[in-house]
């Protein structure tokens, strides 16, 4: 989305305090490095699909204080009823243009806990600034990808239309929806800007309003079939269902006699197994044995499954508030965490948030993911410190369980998840938000890499766990910083 | 929030096919009048707020199809391969400017199940484009308006700050949020760029990163306070929360030291309950009685009141996802319903939408709402039609059940919710989403709306129900059309 305004503002006030500290403390360009990652998967489920990587290049490659940002900050005050920020500062804001490095992982890859999505490495304002912009963009659209994913999965590959616009959380949610849907497998939109703005495929036909319009609904369907014969899915349930599917199905012959092609009915109220299985007779017995039925109303991952597991006819699925919203887990709890810190001898000195529970314990270092295949397939992922390279015993020890260890297999060859995007401040990659030639093979890459995981990392409830690990190296590191931390404080 | 783009395409395509196909019957100027509605308050609760009308006239005024728009219907195509669009119809489009009427209710008015919120009158396509964006923002604002509202409540007055830009659904999801959300009833956010847009308070200190960034919290938060003298809540909790507070209540000896009195403290983790007791008691045996402590980390309206009833020493409540998410319920259901069609007679026909469940039948008129008071406080609302005028018998009829009735007393006066908004396409209003000097006076009426509502309307759960039926009238014009409907249909 084109925004005519500066975002630059787009963060939490902290970050800018933050920023006026390191600032005033003369460490404003000290480097440090900070992840992106979630500690669990959404919707109880084993894995997510990474996304909006394309809007936050955007985001990043914008990125200025405005005049109008930094006349904004001169007005906030603090407890002595002075101003917040220096004069000095916000002229360092006006004249920042970022020199930060970002790794991040392409949209579409699979991702699971712990791993890094995002990497900012550079001075530490600049990290800092960063931060909740970069969440915002990066939580929302891999959460809906991922819902996107879950749902396509469910179908076993009947298309999925995305209808959520409605009651999407305000305009860029909806259309940010719209882009992760279909990245996460979604087969078309009714968002017509998102398709405008994104070159996805967009579908609609008509309402209960249309009917109701008219007297009756054989002349509802009638005018309609005339105003737009190459595109008629007849609503059949404004009145009586089944009604409504036999005066569809002789709106469609009259529309055939005129040398048009009924696409087929939709179904958007009461028992949809029934409904679409008694549809499917009217339609098959009055001469429509192509003819689609779409059906809509609430659904979800669960909900398609259950469907399908009556013997329901639906061929294609209208899923809208459920996934545009990700009504059942509607915020991907993804954190962005300092890892590490350049000394004044250039060193990275490796940090650390400690926590009660073990797993919310950050991963000190300037990290980098490996996923590991062998010809069996995957084989688990490595989460390592890039300064210090994969220690050569080559096991994967679990973030929260240290007891849960893994041998990479010498056979295993390794690939980097996290690509250059940004080097010194300028993109290096050709993603961005509206890049639509690149849209479908982003949705494809989703394809593919939903293709290699194993059928049980995929399923919807209690799913089988893929393994991710840090390397030995990194977990002994970090073991021991935890354990010096925690006698440091007496606990 | 300002848009470089047209978003007259923030819709539906069913909205554009229908629009087509009114076109072309020659129909698109038929008035027609359309309700936005919901049918249960969100969270379980007995009420909702109001909000969103102000980005919604946005919308409305600057409502156009430009080139792009057009050239970009231009491309999609029919299952024939065809255009999906008449050349005409698309001229139509470029050449259209809104005529209709708009009445709704000011943002901050307490709402109730089956009211309109947003009334639309007038040429049939025209109500019909304008749906989508309609309910996407009134829907989202007005439920993160209630949300607020209700946390709002729970704190019994302590300020709640907005802290969910991180985690909210996309970039306009998280700025509306922070509108929605002050409107409610918050003090502040975090989210900058709401503060520079919206004219709201914004809040924010410093993080864990912060602390974590120097060799220890006492360095960490003496540097913060040389920083940033008069904006000091220091975050307790990144090692250990107590030794924390101790060493944040020596930071705060010095800075007086220096002449600035600190803030406070904020709590992020563990038992908030008993770490604010611990805490206050160390903040005031070290000298700072008035020192505030702020706590956060997934709080709700019920984790606030249960917080509070166990004696929790918490006077500024931070809330994020939760509240920016509406995490418990992301979406209000709200509709947007065909009331009725004007005749070639010039007479309105009301117009009725069946549904198995009575509640979901919709109401048919051109709706108006009247809330009644007299001195013991609010009486009732009567949702009528504004064609036919209020029945004499002053009766109002539950929608879903016919058997509950209130006579409204003679001794009461009656408002009109719905104000005019919009005549013959030019806004008569000032209300926009950027005239940060109403924001306040919005918040300001939702304090008073909710002052006026009985306690028991406003209870968190299993709320009393506040009355609101249909006019008698209606109601007997509505039962007879459902009978007829049914009839015709063979139910």
């Amino acid at each position: 989305m084109h925004y005519a305004t500066s975002l630059a503002l787009l963060t939490d006030l902290y970050q800018l305090t933050m920023a006026s500290g390191y600032w005033k403390l003369g460490r404003s360009e000290q480097e440090a490095v900070f992840h992106l990652f979630f500690r669990e998967p959404p919707f109880s489920g084993g894995y997510a699909v990474a996304a909006g990587l394309g809007p936050a290049v955007d985001f990043l490659k914008s990125f200025r204080f405005d005049a109008s940002d930094v006349e904004y900050l001169t007005t906030l005050t603090g407890n002595d009823g002075g101003p917040l920020f220096d004069g000095g500062f916000l002229d360092y804001l006006s004249e920042l243009r970022l020199t930060c490095d970002v790794d991040a992982m392409p949209e579409g890859t699979v991702a699971f806990a712990q791993q890094p999505l995002v990497r900012v490495r550079g001075p530490i304002l600049q990290c800092q600034i960063l931060e909740t912009a970069l969440l915002n963009i990066i939580n929302f659209q891999t959460l809906i990808s991922t819902k996107a994913a879950r749902i396509s999965g469910a179908t076993g590959g009947e298309p999925v239309l995305e209808f959520g616009l409605r009651r999407a959380q305000g305009i860029d949610g909806g259309l940010a929806a719209s882009r992760a849907a279909y990245i996460g497998g979604c087969a078309a939109t009714s968002n017509v800007l998102a398709g405008k703005q994104y070159g996805i495929p967009v579908k609609g036909t008509h309402a209960h309003s249309w009917v109701m319009s008219f007297d009756d609904e054989t002349k509802a369907f009638d005018r309609y079939a005339e105003a737009m014969p190459n595109n008629c899915v007849f609503l059949v349930d404004t009145y009586d269902t089944l009604e409504g599917v036999r005066k569809a199905v002789e709106a469609g012959k009259r529309l055939r006699e005129r040398g048009y092609e009924m696409i087929g009915i939709r179904l958007d109220s009461g028992d949809l197994a029934y409904l679409s299985i008694e549809a499917r007779k009217l339609l098959d017995n009055g001469g429509f044995p192509d003819a689609t039925i779409v059906a809509s109303n609430d659904l979800d991952e669960n909900i398609i499954q259950s469907l399908k597991g009556q013997g329901a006819r639906i061929a294609v699925w209208g899923v809208g508030t459920k996934l545009a919203t990700a009504y059942d887990q509607p915020a991907l709890g993804g954190v962005y965490k300092l890892g590490a810190i350049k000394s004044g001898e250039g060193e990275w000195e490796p940090k650390l948030k400690l926590s009660e529970q073990a797993v919310k314990t950050s991963i000190p270092g300037v990290l980098q993911v490996r996923r590991f295949e062998n010809e069996k397939g995957l084989v688990g992922d490595m989460i390592y410190d890039e300064t210090r390279g994969i220690d050569q015993r080559s096991v994967i020890v679990d973030a929260g369980d240290a007891n849960r260890r893994k041998q990479i297999p010498p056979d295993a060859t390794g690939t980097n998840l996290l690509v250059p995007v940004m080097r010194a401040g300028e993109v290096v990659v050709p993603f961005t938000e509206e890049s639509k030639d690149k849209i479908d093979d982003t949705r494809a890459r989703t394809q593919r890499e939903l293709g290699r995981l194993h059928p049980a990392v995929k399923r919807l409830m209690n799913p089988h766990e893929h393994p991710v690990g840090l390397d030995i190296g990194l977990h002994e590191i970090r073991d021991q910083m935890i354990r010096e931390v925690r006698w440091d404080f007496g606990d």
